[in-house]
C-alpha cells in the first residue's frame, strides 16, 4: 500500500492527483519551482519541496533533485503526470532503482513504445493495423516507385532524419512523386546532411481516435472506449469528446479489441492510450502509444464512472482490475475544452500575467479541473493550460449546450485567453453536424468579432 | 415552448435555473432586490430588474412586483426555485391568471398539500400510510386515553393552534398521558388562547426519507429513488446523501410505488418530492409533499443522471416524460453538503460580510452550486446558504471519502461558515456507519478543536 505520493508536476494535473490522494489517504509531497510557490499544488499538499529555479530544465525535469526530494520526504511512490519527466525511461528507471513505486508501465515499456520503429514493429508483429508503407530506408527513385505501387496512392516521402515538416512530400501520383522524392531527398541532405527517406501511405484527412487501456499487473487488460481528440491546432489538442461521433458500435468493439491487443503486445501496464488514426473509409492504423495518463482523461470518466488516476494508483500498488470489460458502459457524451492563458489574435502567443477575477461554472454534469485561482499569478514559463472545463450531457447535443453556456460563463480577468476561440468552435455548424477531421482547425475561419 | 423565463428567486438556485434555460436557449430574466445588484443571478441572466427594496417582503415575496416585470419583459414562464414563493398557491395562480407557465404544479395543488389536513386525507383515502393519530380533534383526557390505546404509545399529543414546540407532550404510557394532556392543554391555551388538540403516534428516532417525483400532464408518473436527509439541525438539513444506506432494494421499490401512489392522488404534476418518516422497524409514514424543487435535488441528479430543473421546464411545456420507471437505474453513491455563512460557535448565527478569498473544488465527482465569488457581500437579509457541495463517488464509502477531501479544499475568507462543523460530521463514525436519525444532530458533541 502506497503511504506517501509525491507529485513529480505541477498545475491542474498535480492538484488532480493530490485530490485523488486526499480521498485515498495517501499523504502527497508537492515539489515546485521558485515560480510556483504560491501556487494551488504547492499549497494543497501534505508537504511540498522546492527542487530548483524556475526554468522546467532546473526543476519539473530535474531528476535528481526530484528523487532527492522523494527519498528525504519519505515518499514511497512517485506520479508523473503528463508531460515533464512523464515518458522519460531513465525517470522511471531511476524510481525503480530507489525503489520507489512508480505510477506507470515499466522503464523498458516506456522506453520501447517511445521509439516509433519500435513501436511500429510491436505492432505489426501483433498484427496491428499500421499506416502502410516501407519499413526500411528507400533507396532510390525507382524503388520508391516501386514501393507506392505496393501501397498504393497517396503516399508521404519523410526524411528519416526529418523534422520540423522539412523534407516531406506527399504524392497523389507517379509523377508527382517523381518529382516529389527527389525535392525531398534535396531538403533533406541540405537540412539534415543526410537524405534517408521512408515512405508511408498518405491518411487524407483521418480523425485522431484514441482508446484509454487500463491494464494491471496480472495481464488483464480492458479499454474504457474512445476519444475523439480531432480538433486539434498544430498536433495540439483543444477540444476532445467521448464517444467519438463516427464510430459504430461494432467499431467501437473492434478497434477497443486492437487496443487491448496493442497493450498487451507491448506488455502494458497501469492506464495507457493507444492512438489510431481513422480514415474516411473506416479504416484505422496505429498511430503511437501514450505510456502515461492524458490531460483529456475526464471525458472518459464521465462517461464510464471510473477515476483513472485511481485506478492507476491501485494498479502500480498491486491490485487486480476490478474491471471486466463487459462491466464498462458508456453514459451519455462528455466534452472537455482546454482553456489557455493565450492570445489567439496574436498566433497563440502565451499570455501570463495575475489573475484578478475568476469565476468557473458550476452546477450540474459541469467538471472544472484548474489550478488557477483569483490573485494568481500564470508565470511564464511552463505550458499555458489554465482549466479544463468538462461537460457532461446525456447526448452529443445536451453536451455541446452544456459547453457552449459553461464556456459563456466562464470569467478570467488579467491574462488573455482563448475563451472566445473555443467558442466559436462549439457553435461551429461543421463541429456540430460531427463533420471534422484533424485538419478542421487548419481551416477555421475564427470569427474575431 | 417556453421562450422567455423569469426567475423568482436568487443565490445559487437562481443560478442554477438560469445555466439551464442557457443550456436550452431559453431567455432569462432575473430579478433582484437593492441587496442583490451585483449578486451573480443578476449578472449572468440575459436581462435583469430590480423588484423592491433589501427586505424579501419588499422584492422576493412581492408578488405584484414580481408578476409586472415578467409581464413588462414579456416573459412567458415563471420558475420559482425553492423558498419565497415556491409553495404560495396565490402566485401560482396570479401567474396561470396572467397566461404565464409557472413551473410547478396547479396552484390548487400546491394548496391542498399545503394544508396538512387536506394532505393527510389525501393520503388516507389513497390507502397511503400516515403516522397513526386522530383525525379530529381530542375532547377531553378520557378521550385522549381512548385514543391512545387505539393508537398505541408512545403518543404525542399537540395544540391543534399550536406552533414553536408549544403545547407538545410525549407520553410512553397512561401516566404520562394523563400529566402530559393536562400540561400540554394548559400551555396551548396560555399561549395560543387555545386548548383544542390533537394526537399522532410518536415515531421514535426515525430517519427522513423523502422520494423525488416527476409527472407530467399526461398521468405518467415515475420516481427517482430517494434521499436520506436525516441529517437536520432544529429541522434544517445540513448533509443530505442519495441513496439511503437503509433502505433495502425491496423497500425502495414499495416506498418509491406509494410516493409514486401519492403523487397521483394529489393530481400532482411537475417535479415535487414525498417524504417520509421511517421507523427502526422499517414501517414508514406519508409527513409531506413538497411541491417544488428541493435544495437536495442535485444529490439525485447525481444517481440518476437525470436533470431535473430541465425535466420541469420540459414537463411544463407540456411535453411528455420520456423515461418510465424502468428506465432509472441508481448509480453510486451521492451527498450534498450546505455549506452556510454562519457561526457554529454563536448558535449558527448569521456571518454577513464580504467574501475576500474563494476557492471551491473540482475534479473528478465534485460538484459546487453557489452564487458565491471574491468579492460578492453576503447580504444579511436572506437565507444564509452559500454554496452546496455535491460529491459523486462509486460506493458511500468513496462518496464519504470525496466529501471529506472536498470539504478540506474549500476556502471561503472574510465570512464564518460551517465549514468545520460539516467536516466532523462526515468524520464522526456513527454518521460513516450509517447509524443516524433525525435526532444525530441533537446530540452531537462538534469537536470545536
Amino acid at each position: 500500500m502506497i503511504k506517501k505520493m509525491l507529485i513529480a508536476n505541477r498545475g491542474e494535473i498535480a492538484v488532480r492527483i493530490i485530490r485523488v490522494c486526499r480521498e485515498m489517504e495517501i499523504e502527497t509531497v508537492a515539489v515546485y519551482s521558485v515560480a510556483d510557490k504560491e501556487a494551488l499544488h504547492t499549497q494543497l499538499a501534505d508537504e511540498a519541496v522546492c527542487i530548483g529555479g524556475a526554468s522546467s530544465e532546473d526543476s519539473y525535469l530535474n531528476m535528481e533533485s526530484i528523487i532527492s526530494a522523494a527519498v528525504t520526504h519519505g515518499a514511497d511512490a512517485i506520479h508523473p503526470g503528463f508531460g515533464f519527466l512523464s515518458e522519460n525511461p531513465q525517470f522511471a528507471k531511476l524510481c525503480k532503482q530507489c525503489n520507489i513505486t512508480y505510477i506507470g508501465p515499466d522503464y523498458t515499456v516506456i522506453e520501447k513504445m517511445g521509439n516509433k520503429v519500435a513501436a511500429r514493429q510491436t505492432m505489426i508483429n501483433a498484427k496491428i493495423p499500421v499506416v502502410p508503407g516501407t519499413n526500411n530506408e528507400i533507396k532510390d527513385l525507382n524503388h520508391a516507385l516501386q514501393e507506392a505501387e505496393k501501397t498504393g496512392y497517396p503516399v508521404i516521402v519523410k526524411a528519416a532524419s526529418g523534422g520540423g515538416g522539412k523534407g516531406i512530400r506527399v504524392a497523389y501520383n507517379k509523377d508527382e512523386l517523381k518529382s516529389g522524392f527527389l525535392a525531398a531527398c534535396k531538403e533533406s541532405m541540405a537540412s539534415f546532411g543526410d537524405d534517408t527517406m521512408y515512405m508511408e501511405k498518405f491518411i487524407e484527412n483521418p480523425r485522431h481516435i484514441e482508446f484509454q487501456i487500463l491494464a494491471d499487473n496480472y495481464g488483464n487488460v480492458i479499454h474504457l472506449g474512445e476519444r475523439d481528440c480531432s480538433i486539434q491546432r498544430h498536433h495540439q489538442k483543444i477540444l476532445e469528446e467521448a464517444p467519438s461521433v463516427v464510430l459504430s458500435e461494432n467499431q467501437r468493439k473492434e478497434m477497443g479489441k486492437m487496443a487491448v491487443r496493442a497493450a498487451k503486445a507491448a506488455g502494458y501496464k497501469n492506464a495507457g492510450t493507444v492512438e489510431f488514426l481513422l480514415d474516411k473509409t473506416g479504416k484505422y492504423y496505429f498511430m503511437e502509444m501514450n505510456t502515461r495518463i492524458q490531460v483529456e482523461h475526464p471525458i472518459t470518466e464521465s462517461i464510464t464512472g471510473i477515476d483513472i488516476v485511481k485506478e492507476q494508483i491501485l494498479i502500480a500498488q498491486g491490485e487486480k482490475l476490478k474491471l471486466k470489460q463487459n462491466d464498462i458502459k458508456l453514459t451519455g457524451h462528455a466534452i472537455e475544452c482546454r482553456i489557455n492563458a493565450e492570445i489567439p489574435e496574436k498566433n497563440f502567443m502565451p499570455s501570463p500575467g495575475t489573475i484578478v477575477a475568476l469565476h468557473f461554472p458550476g452546477g450540474n454534469g459541469i467538471r472544472t479541473d484548474s489550478a488557477a485561482f483569483s490573485g494568481y499569478t500564470v508565470p511564464p514559463y511552463y505550458d499555458s493550460m489554465l482549466a479544463k472545463l468538462i461537460v457532461h450531457g446525456k447526448d452529443r447535443n445536451e453536451a455541446i449546450k452544456k459547453m457552449k453556456s459553461a464556456l459563456g460563463e466562464v470569467v478570467i480577468e488579467g491574462v488573455h485567453t482563448n475563451i472566445d476561440y473555443a467558442y466559436d468552435i462549439i457553435n461551429n455548424k461543421d463541429y456540430i453536424s460531427g463533420n471534422f477531421d484533424i485538419n478542421f482547425l487548419e481551416h477555421f475561419n475564427w470569427n474575431k468579432g
